[in-house]
């Protein structure tokens, strides 16, 4: 049985990330996402939070699991017993990042394939930030990110707390 | 008649800047610059100061007219019955994220099309940040910006309010 | 009146040469598609079958007109009066050589703008070469290039000789 | 049960190569290495010596097998029941090319996956055409390749050809 | 006689840094590390801890001796009298910052050559920040820096201040 | 005494590869400039040709020599007793190349250190290429290239062949 994790701050997920998570559950027996719990970078959405819009997203995919984290993905991965850690692909400006995190991780823990797939041409420049920006400024990510995520991330823009997102 | 948007933060306005506007004037009928008042940015010259340091820079295009805003540039854009969104491109690094801005852009505002001008080679390497250090550390950044924007960087560095600044 | 000079080799047109065509039919008065007739460079298509398929993809944007030129682009633009350099960015791979015929051919023709447009995000990954060498496998370029454009590559790479490319 | 194939020129097969192999060895249960026959592209070896130099060097590997074809890489996918095709890469200047054989890739066959592994940082900067060009200038290519392989082009940039490439 | 001047934060020193300064010193007659006291931006460690971790890995160097400075990287080259100032290379994500720094001092000290050399492979995919949040995280950076830097970033991380760590 | 050597095709040797030269000049005690003898490579200008014409460029320095060479840059090093491999660096499109080669040479000579210096922002976009399609073409290589340069350019791409190359 191969087991891929899927980390990220996913604040909030976008079609771009869906789009990955779905090919890798064709792909492997089973995907966790983990939704990294960052102290120290200030996210828009909670973690509690982002863990239900990703849940709301997946729900559909039966081999999908999501989980918070801290801490060193690689000590995740090792606790899920995962053999493989994915990662999308979109730009060329992703590639000195991701690359400098692959190597950093195969260090860290040897065992531990990084696997990049590439998100579809239509969403290669979504990114989370741009999409919260467009959001805070009053335009709306329709087609960006899931319907549930659009609502949240208008909701959330708009100052008001959203009673849907209780502790997942 | 064609009407071009050219939107950034301006702070300060740049030789390269200059530079884009000033093609710019000989290709379109009007040429707008939008300075952003980006609330969540902090900014080295306030968004007046800025709108000054612009409108004293291009005060010898007579096509070219500058105004602070808020909010998306599509609205702007909009809002002015432009048709053109101008940007300058220097060097590598700026373009996967024009290219997300520009394709963001065209979701929200489909006739809005995204026109790229090249910047001289004697300003390519030139960036508002890179300047603003290097005022903030003594040195002068004279031949970098125009020189009413030197003499605003050399004050503002000294930690002296000009009184120059009214609001435009 | 501006009028833009868009000059490739075209060999073939791709949908994604033929996207920025259409953007540029509705921000210039004249468009001039310059079909370059490259001697040095072998090239799958004759000159006159290049202007001839790029001919019928355009045939719809009244604007536009289509020719064959040899030697310097900005010799093209000064004899056509064309203020306007036109080119399409896809990738970032795209960028140097775009920058580098950008600031050669101001040296040699200051007053000629190179203005770039961007492909749709669609088409960013469309390339003549890669079309051809997949239709020279036997791959279908369907949904890549226009419908003609198609059976153009088909015919050419079965070997066959197509009546209907006659001297445009 | 996971099938993978590995296409490439293989001309010769590098230490780089050689380590996207034993990863992709361990991920999935079967990994087949596609040498292709390129008729248009110059190689040094022939497709039979590609092949036979891939074999010897895999042969530790029990699931991984090595056959020679011409063609698309989608087709040579389907034809094995291949899920996954993979691809290694090195540096940013890979990128773009990678990118674009994925989405044109997906559009030819969107059941197959195109996934990306990392070589180690060891390995970042080999590439065949540098080792064959050192070679042919009588530099030593230890180290960037199989010793077997190291042989073969002493060999073969000495001019002799040699009797152990007998078809595979 | 040669003086190079290597600017930096290091915050911490990676092997990396070190591998830069270390062939440094065989091209040099002397090499001054400076270590950037940039109010500004916050780091991990003080300055003279910075300091301090930095002379004890190159103190096995002769002729190569360490100080804090503050304000611009040319002003310190004036003073030291130094003809050259050091920066490593990594990858392609440095290149751009890299060369708007470097045009920028030639504009401010015409007479001082930057200078880049390239880091080792094995290095190439080393920094400083990906370092300290890996420490923050509880990993290991072992391998990644010096010894005695991974014992200050692990006991910094714990929250403990060092007895080590007098001024230089 | 510092010793550095500087290879290249120089077909022909442009601003940007002068530029190189005379800051080579101020930092090493000799400079050879190493015009390679490529035969599988075809140049436009011969090598003897190559040579004359940076021996006429670099003829008001002192310290300055050239000569032709083929083989391995590092096997020419050795024989010189260099110490550094110069190399010159223009736009991130240079970057993985020179990567490449640096980490190559690195292994064949350890002792041999790269040393890359940034050409003038004025000439970042000159190319011996795009020199010679230009002239080729028709246009004028002036400012690109030194005058007596130009002068063979479009003597050569006249057709004619000149009297004055005769061997070095």
């Amino acid at each position: 049985m191969t087991k891929a994790v899927y980390p990220g701050s996913f604040d909030p997920i976008t079609n771009g990330h869906l789009d990955i998570v779905q090919r890798a559950s064709l792909l492997y027996d089973a995907v966790v996402v983990g939704v990294l719990n960052n102290t120290s970078k200030r996210a828009l959405f909670s973690v509690d939070q982002r863990v239900a819009l990703v849940k709301e997203a997946v729900a559909h995919l039966p081999n999908v699991s999501v989980l918070a984290f801290s801490g060193l993905t690689v000590d995740l991965a090792r606790e899920l017993g995962a053999q493989v850690l994915l990662r999308g692909l979109r730009t060329v400006a992703d590639f000195d990042g991701e690359m400098r995190l692959a190597l950093t991780n195969r260090c860290l823990h040897p065992d531990l394939e990084t696997v990049f797939l590439m998100t579809d041409a239509r969403h290669v420049f979504l990114s989370s930030s741009m999409i919260k920006e467009l959001a805070s400024l009053g335009g709306s990510p329709a087609g960006m990110v899931p319907e549930h995520v659009a609502r949240a991330l208008i909701e959330i823009c708009r100052g008001g707390t959203s009673p849907r997102f209780e502790k997942g």
